[in-house]
């Protein structure tokens, strides 16, 4: 059982080694992972029994589906890494390419960060994931996954090094703390010279724990509170069709709707509409109103933190504004900048909307539900940047790059 | 006299009216900005003289040369800011355009960062090259500077503001804190939710308690301890241009060699005539060498600590390699991760040096002195970041930009 440092100093040493290797030899090596994840899928669910056992009645129903393996869901863990192999490398890119008088010719090339050190909760999953991302944009990574998940995690982890072995890249390329306890944790967010980036997947709690505690860099993810606009010139059957996607098509998600926002000018027309279709359903949302949309249509009277909630449920904050300039305000005060939408006919509304709401993905007539890394055709995704450092929206291969530049010269001095 | 909070409040205020200036209103500002520079030179040059009396004896006559204002001075802040607004707009360039088979238009727009603050040491000029680097990416700034150049950075800060006022943008949209000492600070690498970034300028010490503290994104700038490696089919002229150059043209800055590593097939030729070229000047260069180079010339015999030191002064480390591995392997132990060059005729070398190096930069035949904003004909530069997040080595206003996603569609939904 090797400690947090001694795990830290062979990532280091795989990624150095993983800085020069071909562009083939990863995806030989992705392929080679997500052949061992079928070859170990015995080992692999008999650790996932563990896990499930011990969690049951400890955990919510929920979460004990999260957490549970069948062969299909290790089969689909091995097809999303066999897709990562597929998609173009971002390494090697020459960026940009500048030629200064003195005859020094610089180039930025796109390189590897080099350890990326992930935090996250019981979704078994997210160890292929994340381990194939970062492999693909030539990083080792150092996971610190849940407690719950631990038996199943260890058994993951173990048929992806043996994989990346195999395919000769070093078997450290992905390590898995052995300490699952806050102290791991703190160890991994304090690990500088070591930890290039440290990526929380998880609950707000987690995050917040993170980026306050962080000593490395680190990207903060995830939290949305997203809000969609109906603009008094909007039309009105694709905001029906919109906000009920955007709430109901998966609530506990963070590119989901938490607050709807209404043109004083429509209210009647189409707070009636949407509580129809989110109210007479199978699981109806609690709608959670202001004054002004309490006065149209019945439901909860909305306090003021209602507008600060990621509900991640079937539940929506909703209120009436005079203005779009009213509606990008409250959006400002209130948003955690991750998505929002604008539904309007109104193509100076639209960039109205655009060029003010500072958030990572801003939509005009679409559902905020597309803020996602395969949506965007990224392929896949590490996760959802909200903070406006290195990337922001969906943490794809590219973003899990740097870069360095290659100055060549002929003896030039300065 | 405003409280640091409230500060903050007013800077994010000025960015969000800055987020959707225009180019020219932008530009507007950075002009009236330096001329504002120019109408108070009396009152700055007064403030100066304040500080200046009260540093007198307390601190080195370097860092009161620094720290000292004239007329000159004061116009070459000017004329900084007036070739930043010269300089093209960073912000609203399409980065990347795709449409996905559902109709959806998904395009990647560089964006402000929002308020960067800033944390630095005495010499005034940062003071407005900050604000305009800010300003020209559309960002807000909040400084925090040093208590020796208080009073000169607040008669600067004040003409600016009055400058960016008379353009009819938010005077707040640069900011000085009132509050010089160590909770200033720490306020401003606490602010979640108003500094976006923090850019920490000068020495370790103040560059480590903010990658140590913040919970705000920080970037880390500035130690380097850069290397030269002379391989053994180094052209010697090139390697002693650029040894002189790299170590004596200016030893105080981040970009100046530190240790010099000589392949031992070149070692006998090399090292007696780098000794004269180093050491018969008027300010000789002490070398302290490892046991193979003092076989071959006289020097201080190198302690382990010298090949981990940023000296910033006419003293370099050598050391003599048996080969390029053994060079890079040191390099990978011991490098910030600033700047390295490499001397070599050899083609293969040199891209083995360029692959295996995983420095901000890596030169192949020319100084690391070129590390700099303006001779990478950025024009002008924030700092020089060494971590691999966001930015890598000198930071533009490109590099003080963001993007956010705006997604165009007619109703779609996932």
């Amino acid at each position: 059982m090797k400690t947090t440092k001694e795990i830290l100093v062979l990532a280091k040493a795989a990624a150095r080694e993983l800085r020069c290797a071909s562009e083939n030899k990863i995806n030989a090596a992705l392929i080679s992972m997500a052949s061992a994840l079928i070859e170990n899928k015995d080992k692999i669910l008999e650790a996932n029994e563990k896990d499930v056992a011990a969690a049951t009645g400890v955990i919510s129903d929920v979460m004990i589906d999260r957490l549970k393996l069948t062969e299909d869901r290790i089969a689909a863990m091995a097809r999303g890494i066999r897709e990562i192999a597929a998609l173009p490398s971002p390494l090697g890119k020459v960026l940009k390419h500048t030629e200064r008088p003195n005859g020094l010719v610089i180039e930025r090339v796109s390189a590897p960060i080099g350890v990326i050190a992930i935090i996250y909760e019981s979704r078994p999953n997210v160890t292929s994931d994340a381990a194939a991302l970062a492999l693909k944009s030539g990083n080792a990574c150092v996971l610190r996954g849940g407690k719950e998940a631990y038996n199943s995690a260890r058994a993951i982890t173990d048929a992806l090094s043996s994989g990346i072995k195999k395919a000769g890249l070093p078997e450290s390329s992905v390590e898995l703390l052995y300490d699952t306890t806050r102290a791991g944790a703190a160890e991994l967010m304090s690990a500088r010279g070591y930890v290039d980036l440290l990526i929380p997947r998880g609950g707000a709690g987690l995050i917040n724990a993170c980026v306050e505690n962080a000593k490395v860099p680190c990207l903060e993810t995830g939290t949305g509170i997203c809000h969609l606009y109906v603009d008094k010139s909007a039309d009105i059957k694709k905001a029906l069709d919109i906000v009920e996607n955007g709430k109901t098509s998966r609530p506990s998600v963070c590119n989901a709707l938490e607050v709807c926002l209404v043109h004083e000018d429509v209210a009647e027309e189409f707070l009636p509409l949407m509580r129809d279709r989110l109210v007479q359903r199978a699981v109806p949302v609690e709608l959670r109103l202001d004054e002004a949309a309490m006065r149209v249509i019945d439901g909860t009277p909305a306090r003021d933190a209602d507008f600060d909630t990621e509900f991640l449920d079937y539940i929506m904050a909703v209120k009436v504004v005079s203005s779009k300039e009213e509606a990008v305000a409250h959006i400002e005060a209130h948003s955690t900048h991750h998505s929002e939408a604008i539904i309007t006919e109104d193509e100076a509304a639209a960039n109205y909307f655009t060029d003010n709401v500072d958030s990572a993905a801003v939509y005009v007539n679409a559902s905020t539900r597309f803020t996602d890394g395969g949506e965007f055709g990224l392929g896949c995704e590490m996760g959802i940047s909200t903070q406006k450092m290195h990337a922001r929206g969906p943490l794809g291969i590219e973003e899990l790059t740097t870069y360095k530049y290659i100055v060549r010269g002929n003896g030039q001095i300065r």
